[in-house]
């Protein structure tokens, strides 16, 4: 996952020196911990790295993009691909590990600042479209294709809404906190996913 | 529905005269079409709707809690309860109901706005979720349940689970941007779900 690991900003320009840039994304990692994403302010991280906010907003016009680089970095490499030999097995895995991610951690609550923050900066949502949700989807996309190769689930599955229907539904409750992120709903998702997809199977293909 | 028409804040105060409130309701129904969200100030719907800004926050504290009632008001008349004898058109019917209200709409700009700021405003948070969440699911439900007594479904439903899958699929799309809410879309997602719904009748009473 070569793409996964690339700074999501590369190619915009580098910052003076490469411990600056580092210093920069700690100071951020730690003040999110301590503040969150609404209360962060780009001064108070320039005073923690000790460098000039000119400095920062050379490498990242905004608050929102700041974040973003720290966000991602960590939130990639927390996202697994699991190999389980099954569907369900790898839906499942991966589901667990984003719920056990974000619930009730900082980075679940710096992911729903971001989502916030995307809706209103159109720059953060080019970021967050090119240098998140398609790398992320990319990763998670394998698990269906490997279903389909495997003939669990038919070639003519549509892999993007069934991305959707996992990852949607779990969005949907960290994002409007109805009900909580339990392992049972994780189960519940699956199974039902899984069971339509398998069903989909038995019909065709005289079916579609 | 009666409860679905109530004002949502109702109980908090009165504005001092029903004019009043109407015409606060009015202008920012307006500045929201004309601005959107973000850029819309209290002020300026205080300007509209010839009254002072004291009058406005006496009865709505933030910005959020006066789009959010000029929202729901529109939003939630704008929902029907399908009937039409079978899960997958009950659900189809109420997402393509759903999705032809907010893609490229006012509505659906506000309402994407209004999730941004419940992230970031705990009393918005409460009425979004007392006023808009719980209402329009206890509504959307009785579709899950009306299938349940048909025996369509296994009375074993979850139901909750169930409406995650249909709406977090579709706020999914409407968040991330990644992809349209095209009617395929729609198809797919009611397709699948109800499809793994009637996989487990078919399973059941021995699997579960």
């Amino acid at each position: 996952m070569a793409e996964l690991s690339d700074p999501p900003v590369a190619g915009r320009g580098r910052p003076r020196s490469k411990n600056a840039h580092r210093a920069i994304l700690e100071a951020t990692r730690q003040l999110l911990e301590e503040r969150g994403f609404v209360d962060l302010t780009i001064e108070e991280v320039a005073q923690r790295a000790s460098v000039g906010k000119a400095t920062i907003y050379r490498h990242w016009p905004t608050k929102g993009t700041l974040v973003f680089e720290s966000f991602t970095v960590q939130f990639l490499a927390q996202q697994p691909l699991p190999d389980t030999g099954s569907l369900r097995g790898d839906l499942l895995a991966s589901l667990r590990a984003w719920i056990r991610n974000v619930k009730g951690t900082v980075t679940g609550r710096t992911l729903v600042g971001l989502i916030a923050e995307v809706q209103r900066d159109p720059e953060l949502a080019e970021l967050w479209r090119d240098h998140f949700v398609v790398p992320v989807r990319a990763q998670h996309r394998l698990m269906i294709e490997r279903a389909i190769e495997r003939h669990e689930i038919s070639s003519k599955t549509d892999v993007d809404v069934t991305l959707d229907l996992v990852f949607g539904a779990a969005y949907h409750r960290l994002l409007q906190s109805h009900l909580p992120l339990s392992d049972r709903f994780a189960q519940s998702v699956v199974d039902t996913i899984v069971g339509g997809l398998a069903s989909e199977v038995e019909r065709s293909p005289t079916h579609r």
